[in-house]
């Protein structure tokens, strides 16, 4: 099976990383960051075998992918301007193959190729379970998306359809409600792309600050829906101190996707979507309902308790989350 | 034994997490750096229970101070000029009681506190082993120490003795090295000091700033001494390709330090010494060494392939690294 991290030791390990990172940041303590002057975002996650990729659905390639989309959405729902970098503190037993440490950093590079940015060092040590922590930074862009930030007479909107991620899983799982049913070949693929796969929505947040009404300020609510669509709204309610109100039939359902209450679960609940989950005055919502292909409305903002209700009978929607991250 | 984790859950966790960064870091998908337009230096490391700390030998609160210690280290030894923060990473299993995770987070608001900064945010997420992925920032100083600024003609100095932080190990796991002597109580103290509560060397590189002669650059090559002075001599060889020459009568010894080699291998090879370990221009080697009381000349650079000889007989100093990250 290839050298082992054991075999290769931790000082020739962190020498062979640093071909990941071309313009030398592992050649020191710490690694020198270009700010031009602005302020800057920051947030770390942390990726666990057996929570949150396992090797049945996630080649190491993706999970080095996944673990900067991951990331990457977060700056964006925050409104990032420019990716400046990630750092990686990586962890794995001393019997990993030398080539799962290489084939992660590889998906790794993929990523910042495609979404810019480069490794800014990082860190490695043994552990008893394979994981990854990283930190992305990128600079401030105009629009400050911030969870407290929305307003009531707020519109509510998303940048695409949820509950793909999950039932990509449920797929690669061979799940018995995906036995269930006949799905389209197309959609199934877009599930198991969203899971493999994921993007993290600049392309909606670029044209997100494109199409702002010039009369307004730069002011929005948003987040991303990584723990699930309902989970995002819920934050924005809190954070911002509003009640969210949203419209049965107006879910973020995927071109084909089913209907009924175990897939609207998945659509609500499934969770790790990366999309941007926006409150934004009613004509800046319009104007990128209009720009932005993939985004719709599900809802509105108004003044109340910290609450997601339906629009038809003003019940709570209820959550039922399909995962759980600390588990007995 | 009080709340676990699992009886928490990861979103309240989020949320008592929050009390400990004040400026609402924790309320949004990233935290905002305020860079005051200056260029930044980052760091992760990584701390693994079983291989960087033990339940036997440090406390929770300890672990947290240490975590920081040890980023804000390599910060030090990359001439920052003031830290602004830190990303925490907390991996620990389910079962893991709500005052482990309280008390580590206060030993870290505690080295924050000392040594400036505040928590930037972080994730949180259950796995087999506890660990901390922490990743520091602060801005550039004026002297961006660098393992690869080393230069031939330099002198090899360093903030202070090392070895400390081994010792303090050993005494608190008995070991049978130090139940064959008998060692001054003061001694053992600062032994024990060193490795539950290391100091990065800040007051050092302040001194060193304030006492460079103004008619030199302000060029250095530095590192920290954490994984051991001999291989943070190795790595100014290796990456500024110069040999360095130790003189083995000068080695950073503590005061009433036994002489013998087993001493000797502790002084180079015992790690977390959390020390500057410097090459400076003679003349500014000279003045640090008058201005900081526990700085010490080791030895010099001199033109040659990357390696580490004794003065006396210009024989290679042998690594015996007394403890290895990936281990069987």
């Amino acid at each position: 099976m290839g050298e082992t991290l054991y075999q290769i030791g931790e000082s020739e390990l962190l020498h062979r990383l640093a071909r990941f990172a071309p313009t030398g940041q592992f050649d020191d303590d710490t690694a020198r960051i270009y700010t031009g002057g602005k302020d800057l975002l920051i947030n770390t996650d942390v990726l666990v075998e057996g929570i949150h990729f396992c090797k049945d659905t996630t080649t190491a390639k993706d999970i080095g992918w996944r673990c900067v989309a991951a990331n990457i959405s977060d700056l964006a729902a925050s409104g990032v301007d420019k990716i400046l970098g990630i750092t990686v503190g990586l962890i794995a037993p001393s019997d990993t193959p030398w080539d799962w440490v290489e084939e992660v950093y590889t998906g790794i590079e993929e990523a910042l190729k495609q979404f810019g940015g480069e490794l800014l060092g990082g860190d490695c040590s043994q552990g008893e379970q394979r994981l990854l922590a990283i930190t992305a930074l990128g600079t401030v862009g105009p629009a400050r998306l911030h969870r407290s930030h929305a307003l009531p007479g707020d519109s509510l909107v998303v940048s695409g359809p949820h509950g793909l991620s999950r039932l990509g899983l449920a797929l690669l799982l061979c799940e018995p409600q995906v036995q269930a049913v006949q799905l389209p070949e197309k959609l199934k693929q877009a599930a198991i792309d969203a899971h493999q796969h994921p993007q993290p929505s600049l392309k909606a947040l670029r044209s997100l600050e494109a199409c702002k009404p010039k009369e307004l300020a730069w002011r929005a609510g948003g987040t991303d829906s990584s723990d699930g669509l309902l989970e995002a709204v819920k934050n924005l309610c809190k954070s911002s101190n509003c009640r969210a109100i949203i419209d049965p039939t107006s879910l973020p359902r995927a071109s084909e996707w089913p209907l009924g209450s175990p897939w609207d679960n998945w659509c609500l609940n499934g969770g790790e979507d990366f999309e941007l989950v926006l409150s934004l005055p009613p004509k800046w919502a319009t104007a990128w309902l209009n720009a932005y292909p993939s985004s719709q409305a599900i809802g509105v903002m108004e003044m109340g308790p910290a609450q997601v209700l339906w629009t038809d009978n003003r019940e709570e929607v209820n959550s039922s989350p399909d995962f759980q991250h600390f588990q007995q």
